[in-house]
């Protein structure tokens, strides 16, 4: 049941990714085809929606409470390629991968999740640019730049949106992809104060020499 | 007692919002009321601040300490609908709804007080930009930008404030804004870093699917 | 002891600023007596470091290492105003206000910190840029928005440093500057997530309409 | 067997950033050199990864799982350098220093790593950057000052990187530099409130002028 809906996420997005990347170069009937394939996946989106809200037994207001980045996800479905990042997470876990350490799981979570959402801020943002008068975000290149250096909230302003459209995307990335980003940079510096304290309790020679494994590792290794 | 105090808040920046938003469509009994309407709310402001200052016994200097937010934001009465968020908490309780979780409501108060200081930092420099010399700012859509920017320590570059009462409000937006602003995103980064840790001591079938419920929800909804 | 150290190093800030900001207007003799009081005291701030490395009984090299920020602000005495802070400090215990809680403190300890740091900077910047071909710096004004720009990790860069020696200080401001603003902004996240953590313990009518109280008041004020 | 490494690296980076700095006044036979060099020293590292492959008695995709790290600094180079922070630490500890407190570890260690890091960036944007076409970056100074405010998230904008190889070193820069920043900023922080927190427990008179020592003095010192 999770399968189908990733499946209809990765059509979304590559539906969307196409049709925006390709569109000089794309015939009459391949838009056609992206937007169908792009309809196509939200349709499954909406219906998932219907039956989860039916089977929940709650009413609209109290489901939509409860679930509300489901909601969100319904409606800006070019979120929704971050939920595959979950069933990544499952995946791995049926197969009997041992599990990584809870830093290093929230370093991979979020980074996934970040470098989605971005991929997806960057594509939305050169789709409403690039035809703009007075636009500096002129090619796709410059798109993936500006949406780097706006996650890492260094913002050089080199190449920033001019359209309307284009700044609320960068004003939900700024929101959403910074505290992920957040999320992986905390991470990391907590796991690297983490393993200099670990090493105080066990000073011997050979703990040394792995500082740089990554979390979840027997000590012995 | 609290009620006319949030009403008089909002009267004071519906007032400003509409003086400032509208100015150029704005016949001159409209300036003179939303004039009244600003002057009138302060007028509140003030004799709520005189009455605690007279209830709690203490001289002005003590009290001035111990209130010292009350105080500036007397002095600044934009900051007063931050005050607001107070009153939002407080309705919520009463109609018994279930209480958000530690970090989700650390998320909704600092949420709304930023999204408040910010758009009332960018009401106060668009008033002070618009007709500036060499100003870049100069629709309300821009402020808003730049304001998004500003918080997020993003910082462009591509419109920036060049009056001296414009960079004032910067200062301060930075400064308010940014320990807020890191309160919202330091609290979604711990909650996220809590889920997984939850997550790690029941990894149970079902617990994982829902991975994207906000905090506070029992475990088997 | 601590006191000539503290009068010397207002009078050397003084005199630094003096010789800066007002360097059109200045006549000669009073550019001289500018470079005289800094002289004077950068002579206090020496002996004062030569008696305590007497006095530690310890060699100049572990001395140096085990007070490693004295020496750096020997050598860059307009770091020295920071240590006022300190006596600040004790000055309030003296007295014998009532201490502050720890966040409080420690907001107020970098705060002030940050602000000297901040002031010195945007001084010597200006005093490095105002008269540099090409520089975008030109007047106090200027700098000291850079400065703010720069402290809050903002950075527009509608003005920036074009000297080296420009450019050197605004590395060291980023460096210096960050962390302590980090320990601000930090304490403030923290002691907001404190308050409502409190708040969830003792749900009581009369907590709430305080929850803009400064740390360390008692809970029944 | 870690001393040839370290030289290997030393050597690496010295031929690196002498064919990159001097590229204008060196002879035929220089640039030989140092592509020698770099070459050579590849080799050492190649042959190091192969040998703990072999000794590991894992397969070549659990190695390459359990020394991520090693595997991307065997593909990057430029990264090897700061492996010789390691080393730094364990000549530190071999000569019998007392070692630093655990936030002091963490700060040294993570801001020599950045100081190597920044260095290479620097290198490697210059060399791309400097014949590019509508470059900015046309120092190396310039360079260095573009990856300070890259690696403070400042971001000024007066001088970016154009080249798609600059602007790749960028965001490696910024995704590898800003976690370790924190983890120095977060330290530097956590060590200002736990210099706090001690002093609240043992407010003594002598405790307090010490309040800038470096974490690790015994507190009588």
């Amino acid at each position: 049941m999770e399968v189908p809906l990733a499946a209809a996420s990765a059509a979304f997005l590559t539906g969307y990714a196409v049709r925006v990347l390709a569109r000089d170069h794309l015939p009459r009937l391949g838009v056609d085809l992206c937007v169908g394939v792009i309809l196509g996946a939200w349709a499954v989106f909406a219906a998932d929606y219907a039956v989860r809200l039916r089977l929940s037994g709650l009413g609209p207001f109290r489901f939509l409470r409860t679930h509300l980045l489901d909601t969100v996800v319904l409606l800006l479905p070019l979120l929704r390629p971050v939920r595959m990042v979950a069933l990544y997470d499952r995946v791995q876990r049926r197969r009997g991968n041992p599990r990584l350490g809870l830093y290093a799981r929230v370093m991979v979570y979020s980074g996934l999740s970040v470098s989605l959402l971005g991929f997806t801020g960057a594509l939305t943002v050169y789709h409403h640019e690039a035809d703009a008068p007075g636009a500096s975000i002129l090619t796709f290149g410059d798109s993936v730049w500006w949406t780097c250096a706006t996650l890492a909230t260094v913002g050089y302003g080199d190449v920033t949106p001019v359209t309307p459209i284009g700044r609320l995307t960068a004003v939900g990335l700024m929101a959403c992809g910074l505290a992920l980003l957040g999320a992986v940079t905390g991470s990391f510096s907590s796991w690297l104060i983490q393993t200099f304290r670990r090493e105080d309790d066990a000073p011997g020679d050979g703990g040394t020499e792995d500082g740089t494994r990554p979390p979840g590792d027997s000590p012995g290794a």
